[in-house]
């Protein structure tokens, strides 16, 4: 039996609150009667989904949109984050009269398995010792992510989704809801992602979940029950990580080598660069507001997804005959995330016979550019969603 | 004076005691009377310098090849290591028959200021604490370093190079010999590298030293004293690092997603990917060799690296109507210094009536190329010693 509420707004600003009680969010509770089925082969009840919505359901319940959060994101994706204050992570994309409108659309969005920001994970209580999960936690895949939203899904009563949407790991996501649930998904906008991490990929998250464990501090995942803080380790893993959302050429337009506040060089390990200055912020920011071992384990979901290998690893497989219109999106800077990824997604939908379209946007931004303010990227949504809104009968408001 | 012999083989087996008294190399120690003058604005006194020698110095002192070595190299470019006991970094490259023929050349190679095999740097005792020096050692520059080696060939009484040749941060050495040193350089070799540090590499090297800072051993820099010791941080520090040194088309060929010993992933945080496994064999290897402090000062000492903004802003005056001989080499998939840089260099040394060949090498081996089996690296090198070594007048042996 699912229980949606809004959460009360509580005193406490830790993100370990958020993990059992989040702020200005729905939270749908799953019981011991409806575990949710893991790849690793467990279940795992009771457990609870922390979701944000906006617009409203229509009568024939068929304008509903799912946005999928990457990596670091969460549930407010189009409203302001409890713990930061900061506006949603998508608010150039999704609200009323943007390309994905919250005047026509029905939009959820909610947390991952895993995640910090109330949706079951490893910093949330487990009800068998009251204690944070920590490293008891299972380890989650992709595909127990999107398994939990069906889940949400059924409790809402949406049978079908208009459309899912997402960049990095939410395109992930996107591309695991058409293969797993066809028939549930309309139109599907899987961006800047790839149907498997790369070798590469899955080296930079092993750098990152090393930094992470090193740190004195995680005390072997326990570090919520032991009242210490990897602080230091996820501030490393996440400037790391950072440097792969970018490029080189942003990074040299936006830093260069521009010195912080000085005109010479301090000779001394200060922040002299401004670059330097900047990644500092990103990981001391990082910390307050996410979870060490919530990084581990979405690192680690990203690295084991790899759709041809769920099908006799023939990608094609994964999209045979479906019935969902598709629209990949890429960019051109994007070495995380690199364009050919989102070819091989085009042509394994072109041999499994789908309706695809694909669109390569050129800027310097790197991977990062679907969060940011690239207008290409809001015409070919709004028009992708336009076009499939009309074929699914959706009249404008 | 200088005083050059040959150490004694020691016992201890740890890098700190290479620091002092380096095995297997040749000491060049500077008093008092011969301070190293930084540009830092300090002069470093006493100090000394770690080297070694391969081949013999011929009647004319025509024939010495200087070379360089790179952020982790040592002076052990052609002979067996005395920490790892492995074979010399560059003996692809240089030894009898090789394209740096030491039966025609004589051959020099000394560790840099600021490192941990025998040349003064951090780990190095401080004269008038009797400690190891930590942070207080001078923050150190790749002029920094070229003074030394120009000191070092003082003594030798090698008044000019036949040639001087590095990779990566071993060719900053070699483009700044030339631009302080041109009646000093016949020819100049610069491999995979750059007149200045990118704002995305500089970003790379921040994040490697966090990884040293936030680990606790490192004690504020004074783990020698301390005797704790920042492995953790420190193997963070380079897996990161070495994933910039290959590329995602050599991980994916050597590794691509295979699993490490198994056929299913474990659902756990153990190194299930052969790239992880692999990873954390780099970072593991590299702490019983490497000074942490070191890595420190020389990432540092190459993001200050900018020949330009040494020379009003323009690159070209560096090597205004320079005397020397270039061939300057890239390689197709080094993403850490790419071939626009290189081409910078080829378009400034044109620009100052340079004498410049280039060659871009096709390869998947990433940066790290230039360590590695490329056979039309030799072939480069060779010729061009041998067409220099022709206007030089050097006759073969």
């Amino acid at each position: 039996m699912v229980e949606a509420k809004v959460s009360a707004r509580l005193d406490a600003s830790s993100p370990v609150r958020e993990a059992d009680a989040p702020r200005d969010s729905l939270v749908a509770r799953f019981g011991p009667d409806k575990p949710l089925r893991l790849d690793a082969g467990v279940d795992l009840a009771p457990f609870q989904i922390a979701f944000k919505t906006y617009g409203t359901l229509n009568a024939a319940r068929s304008n509903a949109v799912l946005i999928c959060h990457a990596l670091t994101g969460d549930q407010h994706v189009a409203s302001v984050h409890p713990v930061t204050g900061k506006p949603g992570w998508w608010e150039t994309l999704v609200g009323p009269g943007r390309p994905i409108d919250t005047e026509r659309y029905f939009v959820i969005c909610s947390n991952v398995i895993g995640g910090c920001l109330g949706t079951t994970g490893p910093s949330s209580t487990n009800a068998q010792t009251g204690l944070p999960w920590g490293l008891e936690f299972p380890v989650i895949t992709i595909r127990d992510m999107v398994r939990a939203q069906a889940m949400l899904l059924d409790h809402l009563g949406i049978e079908s989704l208009f459309a899912v949407a997402g960049g990095s790991m939410g395109g992930m996501q996107v591309l695991e809801w058409a293969a797993s649930f066809p028939q549930r998904v309309f139109a599907a906008l899987p961006i800047a992602c790839s149907t498997r991490h790369s070798a590469q990929n899955i080296a930079f998250h092993e750098v990152g979940r090393q930094a992470v464990m090193a740190d004195p501090e995680w005390s072997g995942g326990r570090y919520l029950t032991e009242g210490t803080n990897p602080r230091r380790g996820l501030a490393v893993a996440r400037m790391g990580a950072h440097i792969t959302y970018l490029s080189d050429a942003a990074l040299h337009r936006k830093f260069g080598r521009k010195f912080q506040d000085r005109s010479n060089p301090t000779f001394s390990f200060d922040a002299d660069f401004e670059v330097e200055s900047y990644l500092r912020h990103q990981g001391s920011s990082f910390v307050e507001r996410f979870d060490a071992n919530s990084y581990l384990y979405l690192t680690r979901a990203m690295d084991y997804f790899d759709i041809a290998a769920d099908h006799q690893g023939v990608l094609a497989n994964a999209f045979k005959n479906t019935p969902t219109r598709f629209c990949v999106v890429s960019f051109t800077s994007d070495w995380l995330f690199p364009t050919s990824e989102s070819r091989a997604i085009v042509h394994a939908l072109n041999a499994a016979g789908g309706r695809v379209s694909f669109a390569e946007i050129k800027t310097d931004k790197g991977h990062d550019a679907f969060l940011l303010d690239e207008p290409e990227l809001f015409a070919i949504v709004r028009g992708f969603l336009d076009s499939a809104g009309k074929a699914r009968g959706l009249v404008r408001a």
